[in-house]
């Protein structure tokens, strides 16, 4: 994928999440539609999803991809845990060269994990994985921070369904 | 898929879903989880998701397929509105027949929608559309409303975050 291919398909992607979901403020539908556009308009994404942070732990959210771990420490080794903890997007172009990485496939190449920061908290993280090494790079990062601020603006400060 | 294989198949999402879920009670990550197994077994399914009832409206939950409507009246005359206020399962092999019908897309051809009954209310509706006419029938209805069981024990009676 070209780089104005990749940017042209982000406009797209920015484009209907501002006219589909301008108006939606349940978090869940939120990120569930963004998985969803993002899977549809990238197909080298391999798992495009949410992680919600949880008091302890976070939970996987909305996703698009084949099933993935269900739960990671904050204080986690790989990309997601690094997100967290440095409240700083995570690029990682070739996975094996991220110590401590958690994969839960063997067919991603490459990974990035988008912190969405609201009421001061990373409330979840956006992650995704991809079959392509070196298909994530500074354009991926800075339209994703942009989805992630979009995210972000949705979700209320009361946080997510505690555990039955 | 004859109906030997269907039924394996489900043996398989069954299986599935208890060792990887048994412990899991955070009904999005549950949810999450449960419709990307399917998606993963049944390629005939072209959208498995989850809508998440709310006061007043149902509203879309996780889910995998392409981008969905975000919300529906409860009173709507579509599947899913008639699945939620019957507390039934609504079965249609063939989707030109249901009238009121709320289509998200011109390419499904069945339609299932099972409730999630938790606390004696519609949580949730499990929805599946298909690309293949008739190719839902009461095996799949068996079936998915044994995992809708599943699904209902996980979920907390305090119900979905509101909205912002």
């Amino acid at each position: 994928m070209t780089r104005a291919d990749k940017t042209e398909r982000y406009a797209d992607v920015q484009q209907r999440l501002e006219s589909s979901l301008a108006d939606e403020h349940n978090p869940i539908t939120v990120m569930a539609t963004v998985a969803s556009i993002l899977k549809e308009r990238f197909p080298h994404f391999h798992w495009v999803g949410f992680l919600l942070v949880e008091q302890n732990e976070m939970a996987l959210g909305p996703f698009q991809g084949p099933p993935a771990c269900l739960r990671l420490p904050l204080n986690s080794a790989g990309v997601c845990g690094t997100c967290y903890r440095s409240r700083q997007t995570v690029l990682v172009p070739d996975v094996t060269m991220f110590q401590g990485r958690v994969g839960c496939d063997a067919v991603s190449k490459a990974e990035i994990a988008v912190p969405i920061v609201s009421h001061d908290r990373v409330q979840a993280i956006l992650d995704i994985d991809c079959i392509e090494a070196s298909s994530v790079d500074e354009v991926d990062q800075a339209e994703l921070e942009r989805i992630s601020g979009f995210v972000a603006a949705r979700i209320a400060p009361v946080g997510w369904p505690t555990k039955g």
